[in-house]
């Protein structure tokens, strides 16, 4: 995605990253559900459309936190996984989380 | 903001309040620095819009996460403010913050 907030400030820094709509839900998805194949990803969400979830998962990939991995199978196919660096995301998904749970 | 994700997950729960693009560096200007006019903001991010603004305080406003305050002046004027519940989203912003600090 682009660099809407500028780099100055930390958070706005990770907003780059992971702030446009859905990119944290696929991430939840990540971290609750292992890894997951893009029509996964389809399935879960209703109003997430293939041409948003593409871009969204070649933001993360570029950005080192998500991982493609390739199967020999008929046809191939292909999963997404968490790097290192996305598994350091979890604090900020349980942030969200733990507030959805006391305030939401 | 309209219900995007809907309400099963806390995660989501979260996001439908302050997932919304600018929102998150509202928040973050409160935290940072207290009360602010409407017009601080808009100095503040150069690439949001008075509209864009408007909704997204009349949202936190309905949300109980702002509140605002009137004083008599010439002309009268108002300040944002985080209420308590405003305040509960400090860890949230400190994840974010932690995790571009390290990461991005």
């Amino acid at each position: 995605m682009g660099k809407l907030y500028g780099y100055e400030c930390p958070v706005a820094r990770t907003l780059d990253v992971i702030g446009e709509r859905w990119t944290i839900l696929i991430l939840r998805d990540l971290f609750l559900q292992g890894p997951r194949r893009f029509q996964d990803f389809l399935n879960a969400h209703e109003g997430l459309g293939p041409n948003t979830l593409s871009n969204r998962l070649k933001s993360l990939e570029t950005a080192g936190i998500v991982a493609r991995h390739f199967y020999e199978d008929h046809p191939p196919r292909a999963e997404y996984r968490l790097t290192d660096k996305g598994e350091s995301l979890r604090p900020v998904l349980e942030a969200l989380r733990d507030w959805g749970i006391n305030h939401a």
